[in-house]
């Protein structure tokens, strides 16, 4: 395997600007990288020597551990700077913060920043690949990149589906990233949540509104929900939980609506009983752990093939 | 030097579950580990590859470095989660990040948490090794073993000697831990401390309770003080800290009562002045360093032990 | 190359233990690391094996970051100790601190401490290397260093140059570092700033005290402006930020009383439009960067000389 020339130093800001063939190349890179995890010796030389900095403008677990998980299983030397700790608090730019890492040759930045864009910006004033990890309400390509690895496991192919999304699509940078991906793959995105929730324009980018969960899960393939970002809301407009779950929360009888063998998918982490219910959470259909293991797979992907293979001795995978 | 087979992916929850073999099989091991501490190049390849989690819900500096510094020595990766920046935030529960912590394939979880329980709890939904870097009142397992560590390098046996606890034992899992190893390598473990320091039926665990501190270090072997939790008490029961150091410190006046050749014994950080005098924590009794050095040989130990050696060819120490 | 056998296992405190031979000797061994930053695999062997903790006891992102660059392409195992989260909130002294971390057989202690003299008292109780990295307002050698280097590669001697330092001389120990550093290497450190940041006796030093920015600046070879550190002030003596850049800012037309060929520093980061103007910042004659990017250098060099070559066989950069 050598990365695709196209990759190579290149930044990843978004699914937006991948083709069919990218979407593809990266998802089978990511399934020759998985069955490392299963080694007793869950480690390859591929990233050896390169330097992998995680700037965290936003808290997060998950997302950092996964790609630092991702570099070190590649022996990438790896770095944590979260924003609390940064010299964001001293006033300094995200552009002097930019130039500063660069100074000191970073191969790979991934980001994660509450502004819409940021990776963009940081991308300007370095050499180093900028990977997104989450910005604002804009994309989270490599969650979108995991979600589709997953329905290819599960059903094949994404082409012909139908996925229904439900919840918070206008403040979710995982929707914006799912519905750019599964519509460019011919997957059909059915979008269904409040009002407030549903985001101006949507349908230009391929989704299909519906008005009630029952009609987007009806019928659907894929059914993820999404989570319920307290955080990012104008507080008046914010259902009550337990109104939301009534409305909104999948659970078992909603569920009945879908095909028999759909799946059920979330991007974590779950608020049990409020957009999905535990026994959805933790049953049959639910493939959400393995969005989880498949995160470490793609992040591995899109590392090597931005940072890795420069040299033909290097190699990929062993 | 094979792991004992008995260990091998297995859990760490307290020294309960061990028998005297087994305590003998760890401490050997450790002894055999620690002495990569004065080589110049402090590492061996044993745990290359492997994927070894500290998860602290608890703030700690020096069980945390110490199972760090262990971990790197044998050449597994480690990655640090603090409480402050998990999921827990967000109201995942610790079954929730279990599950989720499992998708990423890690080999080890190192837990520290405010819960008796939770390793016992995580285990249930993980297929790593879950190792109890401290569960509420519950147990330290790690502790135990250096502190036993500790006392068969300086005695060269455990069986028959007086063992003095002195503190607050009810909110101590170190002492826990102790009481029941001490006890079942055949010491004698006196415990005293202010009467609302000493939990119920602490007896039946093979301890004597102690009028005194007089009374607990009379020709006494071992003398350990605890530390004084602040943070764990409710505050009316708390005697000041000078009336505590007055009737409960460890001074050299109440350590002439112990046997001429006593060690002295803190699980640390020492509150000086407290529970132990500074002339008495850097006088020559004091074994508190080799307690923290015999604490990294000890958790290289038990890492290896239950993580380690599932292949023939990669070795112990080497 | 081997290390120069007065370092091993000294301490690194300031730039006041240093001789020309000395700074010439760490200057010539930063340069022969420099490369290893632009190679495909940014990693030598030196420290494999090498237990570096870095312990800030105040907040730093780029210091500490440049010392974690270091270490780690050169093959070291780093730890990070900050201080919201080390038992310092538990009342543990410094001096404890200490001889615990020596405990665990650390190599090198990379300390940054808001207390002047805080690294030589880590250094009485520990047989590791302590590598000052800022304390209070006495010196920060490595930043010292970085900057003569950046010097030599623009100007190729630091002999008979005027060097311009403009603002809180009194608070900066990165001031202190580079007045004793360039006065001892045959510089003119000519200084300037408001009255009340003019240290007492500072002429003492080699520095010459200036009545106005645009005295100091005449005809100087290098310009550096030092960050206005509002966290060290006696509130009542600062001026606006306003009147600060007013007076005492560099901007371009201040510039053109400094030689055509003169190069400005900053030490980082810059508070953009107060201490220094951005076109200044982002200008031809900044050499901003090339001070970030020899600060990972300068602390390689610094690691290498304390804590390496003890075998023949590790040998240096390769």
């Amino acid at each position: 395997m050598n990365p695709d020339e196209n990759f190579q130093h290149s930044h990843i800001f978004g699914i937006e600007q991948f083709s069919v063939q990218d979407i593809n190349h990266i998802l089978a890179t990511a399934r020759s990288f998985k069955e490392i995890a299963d080694r007793p010796i869950k480690k390859v030389p591929t990233l050896r020597g390169k330097t992998v900095i995680n700037l965290f403008f936003e808290p997060s677990t998950r997302t950092r551990l996964s790609f630092e998980i991702a570099a070190k299983r590649m022996s990438a030397d790896t770095f944590n700077i979260s924003a609390s700790t940064s010299s964001a608090t001293k006033g300094e730019t995200l552009t002097d913060t930019a130039k500063n890492l660069e100074a000191m040759s970073p191969d790979a930045i991934i980001i994660r920043h509450s502004s819409s864009g940021a990776p963009q910006l940081l991308a300007k004033h370095i050499n180093a690949s900028v990977l997104n990890a989450g910005d604002g309400t804009h994309e989270h390509p490599s969650q979108g990149l995991l979600d589709m690895m997953t329905v290819l496991e599960h059903k094949g192919q994404i082409e012909g589906l139908k996925i229904a999304i439900i919840g918070d699509i206008s403040h979710s940078r995982v929707a914006m990233s799912d519905i750019i991906g599964f519509t460019r793959m011919g997957g059909h995105v059915h979008i269904a949540g409040p009002r407030t929730f549903m985001p101006p324009h949507i349908e230009k980018m391929g989704a299909t509104v519906c008005e009630s969960v029952r009609e987007a899960v009806e019928d659907a393939d894929v059914v993820m929900a999404l989570r319920i970002q307290h955080e990012r809301q104008n507080d008046s407009l914010i259902p009550s939980l337990r109104e939301y779950a009534r409305f909104y929360g999948i659970n078992n009888q909603v569920l009945q609506a879908a095909r028999p063998d759909a799946i059920v998918m979330h991007p974590g982490p779950v608020n049990r009983g409020v957009e999905m219910n535990p026994d959805v959470v933790d049953g049959k259909r639910s493939v959400i752990l393995d969005q989880v293991s498949n995160g470490v797979a793609v992040r591995m992907a899109l590392l090597y093939l931005v940072i890795g293979g420069s040299r033909s001795e290097q190699g990929g995978a062993q």
